[in-house]
């Protein structure tokens, strides 16, 4: 009989927001009343930007014909869009990234998910606590739960994570931050490549938010800072920065010069390795979608993503006002969409959750859910509509 | 530092595909005046249907509005597809799935590559030889080379697998066939789920050419057979039914009567492990892409399906017969669009290809890339256009 990987056995059974979902379901028949505004799980709600949009429909109309069909495109992604990516995220910017060290993907979850694949075994992996949960369970998945070192992240460093004194092979990291909002400045993420170089640490880098810092001191890329090109990958996506969480595409910087080895000591090239992984074990972004995120490079497609990102941004600020004037202790909602708020009256994250849902009728997200540190901590997001951003600071005044 | 990957080092450099692309390059550098017609990758040519160009323009359209904005999917899919699936695909041939044993995806390379997450240690693994080469390859960075126990396929069989006298954990098997173009019948498969049910062997079936199956005796899905939902699961794409290469949607099928275990013996749940593997590592097919999915299931998308499987069938026809009153040996190209060809002279299968190369400028693919019963062997695919397939078949007749 086929053995099945015991590692499933090892993750909580229900990802955390299918837990949500089903239990704003459940309120929801209970309630068929309630006009329940959902601040939980992150997902944009405006419409794609028009450059999309105009791109997606001239892409369409290419695949109708036989002249502007694209079949099987290059796994790593087409040209226009890595060149694109690695002139206007990296080369403008200062940082030296070449296009084929870009690798288009379908989202930043598979890309930082599958990136466990190129581990080997017996890597001390650091993962702060709290963070986005992919991280821990794709590793819980691969086998690695017994080499995973927390970091924990509390609210002494506005939930930061400080360097560890042991030695880590790989870390990863988040900034701006989800779900705390914090973000690593230039200081502590030079600290961060410091440590990494002297320690031979591979840093995952996720600045899947960065579209939505405001501060001049804090990093876009971990390019920015000199020497990351050997120790660090870094993963994008178009998700939260054009709205394409429905659309799907993203991006992960593998430069030539990261070093790892082999269990033998050996060195292992990680871009040739990345590069075999998602030739052998993936298709290729649809081309039609491409297409619309190279649109996003044009000077009409970045004063839309401004738009877009300063109108969820504004939510966010509201939001962080909002809680602060009710006296709660409140991270995020600067750099990020995202607003960290400790719970009053020492609630735990999930008795929070009961209680918004029940007194105002407003889903966010426990912050238990992010790792043990989320404990008495509660997310909320920007990515609601205005109107319903200020429906909810509304209720919430009241409260 | 990072240690990586050992298994990486187990596969060949570079994947097939990359190679040929490679030396056709190399051929167009020293012939920049050849016309090359490329039968080889197995990429399609033709425009997407119709109803598919139709149905994105509407879906783009509502993207760029706040009502009809989709953001996050189901990791799953859209219940309209999952449904659309189960009804047109397996319940109007009587084969018993349900909408929520279905999982919509970007791939079936990504869906059959993937898949290992769920086994663990210690399968003996059937993979036919020769076969499309990821079955291999994934199994190999996933640890499981050792474990690997060839099936050999010549033409005795017209290289269909046969059955092993030994037992099998799992097996792969792919009908018809990528690249032999052969296929399992009722009875062969039938023999197949009697052998997995005696040995509770898990059969993982790729059916990415049915839409391709031109005889009545053919069955189109394994869950065809009876018992097979208690054995098998199903992989299928849309890349060759509809042109969806450069598109990307597939689906995999895992019914929830399968039975695995886990290495202390306990049962294991392979539906709800590919449902926690692809929710922690996948977010979903773009909605846009599954709107294009869905409206193959319309009558004249299903009429369009037909006509475009007819076109290329057309095409591979014509190939076999040329290559037949060549005096050539020929399998394929009757229920697959692939034809299967026997080198002439004893020649490699590499010699062949750079044979047919440079006396044609034909561009196919070498047999022995699927596999070490693959040499001596040469798979051209009816993918081209009508026009070029014609003019590759006259210089062949000129040879």
């Amino acid at each position: 009989m086929a053995i099945a990987n015991d590692n499933f056995k090892k993750v909580k059974e229900s990802y955390l927001f299918s837990t949500i979902a089903k239990k704003i379901n459940e309120f929801k028949q209970a309630n068929p009343e309630a006009d329940i505004i959902r601040l939980g799980i992150g997902d944009v709600t405006h419409p794609l930007p028009q450059v999309c949009t105009d791109a997606m429909h001239k892409a369409v109309d290419q695949m109708a014909t036989a002249e502007g069909f694209h079949g099987y495109g290059p796994e790593q992604g087409y040209d226009f869009l890595r060149e694109a990516i690695a002139k206007y995220d990296y080369q403008d910017r200062g940082a030296y990234i070449e296009a084929d060290e870009v690798f288009v993907s379908d989202g930043a979850k598979s890309d930082t998910a599958n990136f466990t694949d190129l581990f080997g075994e017996g890597n001390i992996i650091g993962i702060p606590d709290p963070v986005y949960p992919v991280y821990l369970d794709s590793n819980i998945l691969a086998g690695n739960k017994e080499d995973i070192s927390y970091i924990g992240c509390t609210s002494e460093t506005k939930f930061s994570p400080s360097i560890p004194e042991g030695k880590l092979d790989i870390v990863y990291l988040c900034s701006p931050n989800n779900p705390t909002g914090s973000t690593l400045d230039k200081v502590q993420l030079k600290a961060w490549v410091d440590y990494a170089r002297e320690h031979n640490t591979l840093i995952l880098f996720d600045s899947a938010y960065e579209a939505y810092i405001t501060e001049e001191n804090i990093p876009h890329s971990i390019y920015e800072i000199e020497g990351a090109r050997e120790v660090a990958v870094e993963f994008r996506s178009y998700s939260k920065t054009a709205g394409f969480t429905g659309t799907r595409c993203s991006y992960t910087v593998v430069p030539k010069d990261i070093k790892a080895k082999f269990a033998d000591g050996t060195a292992a090239n990680l871009h040739a390795m990345w590069n075999r992984r998602q030739s052998t074990k993936f298709n290729g972004t649809p081309y039609v979608i491409q297409k619309a995120a190279e649109a996003l490079y044009t000077d009409e497609g970045r004063m839309q993503v401004k738009a877009l990102v300063g109108y969820y941004m504004e939510n966010a600020k509201k939001i962080r006002e909002c809680f602060e004037n009710k006296g709660f202790k409140v991270f995020g909602g600067v750099n990020a969409p995202y607003v960290w708020l400790q719970t009053p009256n020492e609630m735990t994250s999930w008795e929070f959750f009961d209680y918004l849902l029940e007194k105002c009728n407003i889903a966010g997200t426990p912050g238990s859910g992010f790792g043990d540190n989320g404990e008495g901590y509660f997310r909320l997001t920007g990515f609601g509509s205005k109107e319903r951003t200020d429906e909810a600071i509304r209720r919430i005044s009241e409260l």
